[in-house]
């Protein structure tokens, strides 16, 4: 392989884990991003090193860009707002999109690389958020591969091709986790909800709705309750 | 005129200042932008507080993006690399480039605008930078216009179109200074230099020899020294 160093966008939740996984069978050393942002469910990043630590990575680094908090607009971000519940809405930009964030995310992520030297960038975007999230569309991930190519010194200079790996673009969730489930991605390390309260999720809002519906469809418990539900009981005895 | 607000990015040099008093011309409400990231230079944001104030911008933020330093890569940000000296090399990025710094501004810019519904955003960008940084290239800027659209929900949900505005795209300094002095741009409030001590510019780094030749191009003095000499002389009688 010509390439043999990565880097992956690591929020902690199923499609990111999935995508470390992805991205471990595929190259030598991989370098994983985390970023907080003052999202209400910072828990994810706890959940993040964790999946970094299991994967052995060549390093994990947690950045800042409270800059999202900042300047807002996101239920995610603004206390103020209520994260909604129940499915996701079938066409148009929920509360929870956070303004310019992955767009964000892949820029960092773009100064990382060029530092590094690594022309290499896996991300996790798919099918079942595409209608509620324009930066995880297909023609979203081509825009931010072009841009780090434009603005970046390693095509200016070496003429070294940067490239953006969306290998679930066309999968929804559930195909995401049987995918993973082969790769051996610890789902009971992996969050999802926006809403955590005591370190449980919340079961309502849109994005436990469709991690239990992906689990219900592959007739799968999900695992992360499995091993709440297990720390729950040895704590109780 | 469709659209009767912009953003501008303002860094307190020549050209984000000139773009600035563009803007002014031709819309009816403008914000500024200024980002902090641990630069030499942070005299630069003086400047462009002064400017904004000047200009009447209808609000100037600044934003801290220490990311930028906290990543690395350029003699701007690392104080145990040194800043060149002399006339910019031919061709090839130098390491005054912060990596990915005009993408990153872009995009936190472009979060700015989605928060505000404003869909315009003009920049300095012109042709006397675009042999040694890659993030000021007429396809730079086309790529950053293709991400803000693909991954907002202005685009997504309002089918509003983001543009970006580079009126200096095919202009050299000497041409900027020379339409800025028609808009009345107040140069003397104008900071360039990488290396300032004191309060005053070094007169060797690329970008004082760039801006020295441009006003010896055009036969003037630079207001900026005309206007130091003058208060250094008011301290000293």
């Amino acid at each position: 392989m010509e390439n043999d160093k990565c880097v992956v966008l690591l929020s902690g939740g199923i499609d990111s884990a999935t995508a470390l996984w992805w991205a471990l069978e595929r190259f030598k050393e991989v370098h994983a991003l985390t970023f907080t942002y003052g999202q209400r469910h910072a828990l994810e990043v706890e959940y993040a090193r964790r999946l970094a630590e299991m994967a052995g990575v060549a390093e994990h680094r947690v950045i800042d860009l409270s800059i999202l908090k900042d300047i807002g607009g996101s239920a995610l971000t603004d206390e103020s707002m209520d994260v909604p519940e129940g499915e996701y809405p079938p066409r148009g930009t929920i509360s929870t999109y956070v303004p310019m964030r992955n767009s964000l995310f892949g820029v960092v992520a773009g100064a990382y690389m060029e530092v590094k030297g690594i022309t290499d960038i896996v991300l996790g975007v798919h099918a079942s958020d595409v209608p509620n999230y324009p930066d995880t569309r297909p023609e979203w991930a081509s825009a931010l591969e072009a841009l780090l190519n434009a603005g970046s010194s390693l095509a200016f200079d070496g003429k070294r091709r940067i490239k953006v790996h969306t290998p679930f673009v066309g999968m929804r969730k559930a195909d995401i986790i049987r995918l993973g489930l082969k790769l051996g991605v610890p789902y009971e390390w992996t969050w999802s909800c926006y809403s955590p309260k005591d370190g449980w999720p919340c079961g309502r809002c849109p994005t436990c709705v469709q991690r239990a519906e992906a689990f219900r469809e592959l007739g799968l418990p999900d695992p992360l309750l499995l091993r709440l539900e297990k720390e729950k009981k040895e704590v109780e005895t």
